[in-house]
């Protein structure tokens, strides 16, 4: 995706220990026309890599919605999104898995309700970052325990220095990232591919 | 909005203490098409109240960014959630404020960033309920710091026994909800318009 590709250039900014500041276009404010084409973008690279038959797009709040909701939008499929905190309204049966945030530093439990995922379910897990794949791994569980099958995991950003793809190797499904990030300079500044 | 009163009426549930169950197409499941459909009508009604020249939505996280972005595409401006913790990428100047979350039942801080937001900006704010409108009343209060001007509030769902309206009727702009919960046979269950 040039036009990300473009953005991340301008707008983004390596904050130090793996950090990324990428407010001005997935974690904080959304540029809708760029927000739109990625799930375009996502669709269009699934395909091509021969998944099909998708029932449903997984992520985890909060940055995942965004990007989950415009695959969900291009495939026309409904999206769920784990919450971090059990709220009120979440009553019945649930899988859950544990994660941690880099951004935030603390342990995180994903909780998905049991009525949104099930065998039925052919899944793609959708996210902002693929970085250590904390968060990826506990949506992987949470799609195996449910007994759904996963199709494939898309990221927007992928940082290549943080291993997160190899963490997920041994799934055997595609891989997609719309731009991926390396350190030069000693880790000094990043480029974009 | 006649496809998300169905919905409602399918779909939704009334836990008591004010707590709307609405996690088939809101808070923890979405449907893309009923989503959109939710931007495309904001977008229609605010229009047909005048409200012109709108730059920027703002909401906050974690349900509020489905509707924001839907009405974001759909006025193809830029959408700027509040974030509820600080992550570590938010450094530089920022507007906050403090509202109370009925379905965690705890207190949070709202933040946005003074990048996002300022006195060039005509803003619409969304949301998923107005409730008692503790949510809506920290971002009227960062929009007004801000120095953007605030044309507008949109709600998916009006809870109207809990007076939200009225907590921002000072403001003087149009409050628009696609849909308004009312409750009916003592509190036991509830009427959709």
């Amino acid at each position: 995706m040039k036009a990300l590709k473009t953005e991340i250039e301008n707008n983004a900014q390596y904050l130090g220990e793996g950090i990324i500041k990428a407010d001005a276009f997935i974690n904080h404010q959304l540029l809708p026309g760029l927000t739109t084409d990625m799930g375009l973008a996502f669709a269009e690279k699934f395909k091509n890599a021969g998944v099909t038959g998708i029932t449903r797009i997984v992520t985890a709040e909060v940055s995942g919605i965004a990007p989950a909701l415009v695959v969900a939008q291009a495939m026309d499929v409904p999206m769920v999104f784990a919450r971090k905190k059990k709220p009120a309204f979440m009553t019945g049966g649930l899988f859950s898995a544990h994660a941690r945030s880099r951004t935030k530093a603390e342990a995180v439990t994903l909780y998905i309700s049991d009525r949104f995922l099930g065998p039925g379910d052919k899944v793609l897990i959708i996210d902002d970052f693929l970085a250590t794949a904390s968060t990826l791994k506990a949506l992987v569980s949470i799609v195996a325990d449910s007994g759904a099958q996963l199709a494939g995991v898309g990221c927007v950003i992928e940082k290549a220095f943080e291993g997160g793809r190899e963490q997920l190797a041994s799934l055997d499904i595609p891989i997609i990232s719309l731009a991926c990030i390396d350190l030069v300079d000693q880790g000094k500044s990043f480029i974009v591919s």
